[in-house]
């Protein structure tokens, strides 16, 4: 089965286009945590538990475990580890190097993590790409407009008529080959959103920049998905992890997270018609 | 003192422009070190030992240790540790992600691992490369040019009448306030390196290509310098650590770069009067 379609699969079965970005930072972990031996851990195991049966994937930003260590390593197996099956897993990485390079960082995200998928920067090009690409049944997210201000340096550059980040979706679009490329865009320009989507109608989006940073939820689900109502994966992290930072902390994560997957789906039942009902 | 001086210090202290990247692919680490614990680390202080007085840095891409897993981990810091203080570390990582991941990145490459440099990637633009940058003394190098064919597909567009590359260049120069930006500018297209070093007078070029990737050593060294003949980076790797795959590969190491230190150094002197004489 191609990544396209795992994804649609998933998230039709999910009913459930949410993915919670576990950026767990050490500082922000409840305090009561804090003495287990690995807390990092112990506070993704208690979101998984709280929140596996409202999302299609969880994705854990690689610089929040390089952090610790060597500790983060083992963390991020054993997260990977605790994840339910049918659940998809995305290494949010942003590499790029030069091909037999990128070949090693290919191998660790998907055959030594395994991770499901990973997000790759497009600064170098095609063959920094490719060896992602060669795992045909991954994912590989290439970064199109990003949610930061300094979005606005390079990738709003014009090139010609058209900006840097619709010339880089383009391409993308055309290295499809094997149905597992993707593109990053941000949720904090929703216009932009659907001109890529315009330009690349069968890529799935990996939407960050809901919640948080403040993000327009209903452009991001309406113009996010194709025109069968899948393949935007809507990323939240601080505002459902972090919920609460007591005792309750995996239960507010569970509020925050039905929340949100349920105005996602009343978005896609009113715009799409399929959904939760 | 500043990055940029204490780049030009340990240039001149050295008599060398020359980085060894340890780029230790296990894979090639020669058959009778393999039976070893730690086979990659016993390989990187060999080749330390037989070269580190030829050179004014070493540069570790992260990607071959990452593919170790948590070893991998170890063995960058003890690699690192085992760089003779008065020579310059390179994290090699391209990293660039949203400012609070940012942060993460640049202190796990400077404060964790304690690099003196690392290398960042432009696409997310000013705030993504802020967090590396406030670390003073420490040298960031923005991708410039790569030496990948893969480079013309983004870094060459036209922005009006100016490469992506060379808008780049110019826009990393003016976020150059601590003197602690560098550009990655490869060695593979020396009228572009030339460009480079008129825009960005002022800035460290770290320049990857020579050797392997056929890059032009003559140019790298006369267009990669600044006027005070320092600043260039001549970055090789596998053409001097796997020089030989037997017994002998620690002195073939010094051979080749006791070889590409002094064609340097001859080039500087012919150029700009100062070199090993």
């Amino acid at each position: 089965m191609t990544f396209v379609d795992r994804l649609a699969f998933v998230q039709s079965r999910t009913c459930s286009l949410l993915c919670i970005g576990l950026d767990t930072d050490p500082a922000s972990v409840p305090a009561f945590l804090r003495r287990s031996r690995n807390a990092v851990l112990d506070f993704n195991r208690r979101i998984i538990d709280a929140t596996h049966d409202l999302v299609c994937a969880y994705k854990l930003n690689l610089a929040f475990y390089e952090a610790l260590g060597k500790s983060g390593w083992i963390t991020i197996h054993k997260t990977l580890e605790y994840i339910p099956a049918g659940i998809l897993s995305i290494g949010d990485a942003k590499r790029g190097d030069i091909g037999n390079t990128a070949e090693l960082y290919a191998e660790s995200l998907f055959d030594d993590f395994r991770f499901d998928a990973c997000t790759v920067s497009p600064y170098m090009g095609r063959d920094s790409v490719e060896p992602f690409l060669a795992h045909k049944r991954k994912g590989v997210f290439v970064l199109g407009i990003t949610s930061n201000p300094g979005a606005r340096d390079f990738q709003h550059l014009k090139i010609g008529k058209q900006p840097l980040y619709e010339y880089v979706a383009c391409t993308v679009a055309g290295w499809n080959k094997q149905k597992n490329c993707g593109l990053v865009v941000g949720a904090t320009r929703p216009s932009q959103l659907k001109r890529i989507r315009t330009l690349a109608p069968h890529l799935p989006l990996l939407i960050p920049g809901v919640g948080a940073q403040g993000g327009d939820l209903r452009s991001a689900v309406r113009y996010g998905c194709d025109k069968r109502g899948v393949g935007a994966i809507i990323n939240v992290s601080r505002s459902i992890i972090f919920a609460s930072g007591k005792k309750d902390f995996a239960v507010a994560s569970r509020t925050a997270a039905l929340l949100l997957r349920n105005q996602i789906e009343a978005i896609r039942e009113r715009h799409f018609g399929v959904g939760l009902r």
